[in-house]
């Protein structure tokens, strides 16, 4: 039985008495909406009178949302039931959803009295924001007379897109299956539909797409049409407008015609029937997510049209209902220069082309969601076309959900860089907006660990504030999400700040990339040269022989440089002014190279592996000293995991050494460990059943 | 947060004050074991005085078990501390675990006296067993001083085979993901597996096959055994021993060897080996599970060798420490004999030639876990053979986890069933044991559905004892799962006793089988004839033309009755004495036949799809009447699949009326209402992503 506990400190004096194998200990389920007991002032100042939360807009669904929040919430921290009606000398807590000086969009403002505080905003929504940012802070341990504040989105979409299947399985999912159950959609609703749609909203979520953006037909189908109509009803109060992946070829798939021209009168039709019957049944759906020519994906390229051809086609269907999110993640089958030209020389050329209604969505970089990789190069470039922020949340190329990495610190990497025409990323992408894939499952702490909802957390933050830091951000969240206690979050949050570099050294330092195993993407694999096409080999982005190592962009290689900014390309161009975090993406040297540090390259190399390797077994050390703080189930669940990447830190530390000497012949520095085994092992390793694929 | 609330009653009375969306209702996790609080004498006899549990026996990892459950159940009933040393005057419950004059194997006796309870064992997991039967009795609302008998289990073993690959991916799963992350395994040990264990162990399972029976044979390495090894360390203390489904073509998969002919010397010597292998690594291991020669699998037959040259073969590798669970579910690509026949023709000449540690794990039927089919004609035909029952819990065939079906009456059926052989079924593999195959899931119910957690806990229940009516059972599941109320028991139970019947009536009645559509076995589809192998189809069960429907397994027809004994294959010989239940199972009969009801066999049939609709409506109706009683969010979801069904019972319906009519011509009998489409319609439905498949 589990049990919402309103006299949380007799109930914890108790539970530390249960054997913890019977006591239902936390799962993560809650996730950074535990809402906690608190102590001390932030406790006295809610239970020096009673509470009491009101709205004249009760009985708006969004608002009465808001309120049961504020009072679960409220409950939860203090103990104490909480009024819904003003009584005099209680603390009231009010929501104001229509105050004409707050901006739409889900802005508000919380504003301090001396009997309470109220929520201001223009709309409902703006008030469910405002709540959830109330019990963010109180949750913090703030007390409530010190809170008041304004704040609203910094870009108007702030969306997930899940990479889910309609049979269940997630395509780079490591959380178990899908959360959607589309089986038994429209008729059974299952509770965690509505637990998402409020984990989303409490961050300021308010666009999903719902399924894989290598997408099938069917899902356009009138079956599935009453399924989404569900799911939109069921997030509308909470913010959220559901989004579908289209196959491009479904005119053709499961229309009957015989071409997916998007030129094609009868393909146009096809569309904005489509359109039209999916708007019967939800009038706010957001649009359509495409990916196309890309990946063996159909696309207007298929008819020799362009990508604006395509999108437009499909963005008229739309008309001003909705949007279409045109990927800019293309390489083709066909196309031999560096793939990390291609996107641009696809794109840019047909700025000012794409209609209103079309967004561009691009990649953090010109690859693929790497552990590093610089800005892409068409942020900025492309000055007349809505471009947004595809981020992977999920950890495709950062150990899955088993290596503790907080991305916050990547991200925020990427918003912040000067694109050279004169804005930052987050500029260029701000009237517009940031997508995730999402990093959601099945599995009981939503994220497959822990820490990994950290980085759900903190990419709706990032898209709601992009100005935010990653530490502040780290903060919030660990103090809802584990303990508020300072020792605590003094430990953590350093720990979780440097965690992403940590991965970055031990998988691909210096600016290496895309080193994973085929397919998975699971583990080390530098030694891969032989797969068909030459941008699927790890071979490929190194390049490594005995005389050096790095994939060289400059005039000098591919000129893939060009592509950014003057400003930016010459800082890059030398490798004498690039910084070496960067280094081996945009320049091929010697093992001999000197670098910064006063080390060789290959010894800087080594070093860089072998300080991630430890700053794993730093984690791990510091996550044991953390016990008192964290409860007994959650506690055993990082550490475990810290074991796995430790594991595996190692793994990919000595499997990539040993690759690199049967490269350059060279031995260790003097006092560092040989790989554990020899070359022939690593290689020999293989997993068919790696999750994810 | 997740409390265990011990304070229940203030509990209950506060969360009724919040809205409903924000306090964290019941999902269901907690299955059987909720320990809800308890009310009037059942309560008082337990807070008459302070409560104790206590044993000499404290630090044996099981006994410590036995003694967390007491408390915290105790705990959750009472809303009292639970005392961990005996003291004056005090209730105490004592566990004596190394009791001379209790048997091993489990069994327990719980001893009244004038101030508690004694559970008393000859072994810690005696104690364990009776704790558990302890607290299903508490939790039902007997009063303490009413408890005092002795129990022990009927069957040595009492196992669930889980078709869970390592994927992830469940073969004929509905409940989401495989419940075992083996990807993280061995350094992370999920939690879900403690509550599977001590779930299990709650109702006396002591056995669990944790992969498919279309086993990769990858499970048998290295780095798979030390996975297996950290679960049986986990669930050593709940008395379950880990047994692994074997591929037997294995030494060739991944032994390096040419051939897996069982009497090859080197293949023998691989499995000795491999045996060796893991039970240094897990002392008690329970052995293989093997698929051989069935549905593609490899097997002895592959090499000209008998079952039980392959079965004996690996049961001399695991020697006395170990069993080789060897199943008769065969039938083959090349034998064009009844299907029902084929089993029986292969193994019943072996009878006597299985070594001592080899069990032939024996279908309840002849066919393939239909909602209905006779006992399986093995039973009881192999006097000097150890043969198993294997029991399907999850749904395959009666409307996956989104219909509800109560199955213990199902196999009460068959355990029933008199042989002619002199014993019934149960009789036969009492001495041996029960397997079920698993309906666990990654959902956070488990079992895909609130009411099929309620055939796991049947399934467990009947194999410790077969003798428990399906009324009981039933009883006792629902009280400790919802509500003890009488007037809720009272409605629930009769609901659930009739259900199973409800869905032989919409799907296949009087006897049909296998009915539904190809591959992943969801929905209907009567009218498939066109599949490569005769026994694919539908038409080769029903067998349905304008003359008449059904089977003819008499002499006149493949004469599989003649497997049964002479006293039931006399019976079942003439469709006069045969149950109207089994009439199209074994006979071949005019669409005017005159049944026993006065009706044609037409107007029959129809009758019966009718009854299933309407008592699937009743069911509906009923459980509405009873949201009093049960959890918002519970009884949400049964209510929304309750829709489900009633849909599905009547596309059940209308598809097969619509294809009988298309077949014989007939019209309905008056009154009776058209299929609400045209045949074609429903021939028309494609479900690719059907989960299970």
């Amino acid at each position: 039985m589990i049990w919402k506990a309103p006299f949380a400190a007799v109930v914890a004096a108790f539970l530390a008495m249960l054997p913890s194998n019977a006591a239902q200990a936390e799962d993560g389920y809650d996730l950074w909406l535990r809402h906690a007991p608190l102590e001390g002032e932030a406790l006295d100042a809610l239970t020096v009178r009673p509470l009491a939360v009101v709205s004249d807009q009760a009985g708006n669904a969004t608002v009465d949302i808001a309120l049961a929040e504020l009072r679960a919430g409220l409950s939860n921290m203090t103990g104490r039931a909480v009024a819904t009606a003003a009584e005099p000398g209680a603390t009231l807590i009010a929501l104001d959803c229509d105050h004409p000086q707050i901006a739409d969009g889900g802005a508000f403002s919380l504003n301090g009295s001396s009997n309470g505080l109220t929520v201001y905003a223009f709309e409902p929504l703006g008030c469910l924001y405002g709540a959830y940012a109330l019990l963010r802070d109180l949750a913090q341990g703030t007390p409530l007379g010190e809170i008041g504040y304004s704040d609203a989105p910094a870009m108007p979409l702030r969306m997930l897109n899940h990479w889910d299947n309609p049979d269940g399985h997630v395509e780079r999912g490591y959380a178990g299956r899908s959360i959607f159950d589309w089986w038994h959609l429209p008729e059974r609703l299952d509770q965690r539909m509505i637990d998402y749609a409020r984990a989303n909203a409490s961050i300021g979520i308010n666009g999903v797409v719902v399924n894989n953006v290598n997408a099938r037909a069917f899902m356009l189908e009138p079956r599935y049409i009453v399924k989404l109509a569900r799911l939109a009803d069921a997030w509308r109060p909470y913010g959220i407008r559901v989004y579908l992946s289209a196959r491009f070829s479904a005119p053709r798939d499961i229309g009957g015609l015989p071409t997916a021209d998007p030129l094609d009168p009868a393909v146009r039709a096809w569309w904005k029937a489509k359109a039209d019957e999916i708007y019967a049944a939800i009038p706010d759906f957001g649009g359509f997510l495409v990916k196309a020519n890309s990946e063996g994906q159909p696309g207007p390229q298929d008819y020799g049209r362009t990508h604006a051809d395509g999108a437009n086609m499909m963005a008229e269907a739309l008309g001003d209902r909705g949007t279409v999110i045109w990927r800019a993640f293309v390489y083709s089958e066909f196309d031999d220069t560096d793939r990390h030209a291609q996107a641009y020389a696809e794109f840019v050329p047909l700025d000012g082309q794409f209609a209103p209604n079309v967004i561009v969505q691009v990649k953090n970089g010109a690859i693929d969601f790497q552990p590093r990789e610089p800005f892409h190069p068409m942020f900025g470039a492309m000055p007349n076309t809505r471009l947004m922020l595809e981020a992977q949340i999920t950890k495709e190329y950062l150990g899955f959900a088993s290596h503790l990495a907080f991305l916050a610190p990547m991200w925020e990497e990427v918003l912040e860089a000067d694109t050279g025409h004169g804005a930052t990323v987050a500029e260029v992408v701000a009237p517009v907006g940031m997508a995730g894939v999402a990093n959601t499952g099945s599995d009981r702490n939503w994220s497959g660990s822990d820490f990994d909802q950290a980085n759900w957390y903190a990419f709706g933050r990032l898209a709601w504030d992009p100005s935010l830091s990653s530490e502040t951000i780290a903060r919030e969240w660990a103090a809802q999400t584990f303990s508020r206690a300072p020792a605590f979050l003094d430990s953590v949050v350093p720990m979780m700040l440097g965690s992403r570099e940590a991965v970055v050294d031990y998988m691909t330092p210096l600016g290496l990339a895309h080193l994973m195993d085929t397919g998975h993407h699971y583990g080390p694999a530098p030694w891969v040269c032989d797969l068909e096409r030459p941008e699927w080999n790890p071979c490929y982005y190194h390049r490594a022989d005995a005389h050096g190592i790095g994939f060289d962009r400059t005039e000098r290689g591919t000129h893939a440089l060009a592509q950014y900014a003057p400003s930016v390309a010459a800082q890059w161009a030398d490798p004498a002014t690039t910084d070496p975090i960067w280094l081996l993406w945009f320049h091929r040297v010697s093992w001999d190279h000197p670098m910064p540090s006063g080390r060789s390259l290959w010894a800087e190399l080594v070093h860089r592996y072998d300080s991630g390797v430890a700053a794993v077994d730093a984690m791990a050390a510091t996550w044991a000293d953390l016990a008192p703080y964290v409860d007994a189930q959650r506690h055993r669940a990082v550490t475990e995991n810290l074991a796995i990447q430790a594991n595996e830190a190692r793994w990919w530390r000595d499997a990539s050494l040993a690759y690199w000497q049967s490269v350059n012949g060279r031995e260790l520095p003097a006092g560092t460990p040989s790989p554990a085994h020899a070359l022939d092992y690593y290689r020999s390793l293989t997993f068919p059943e790696a999750p994810g694929n």
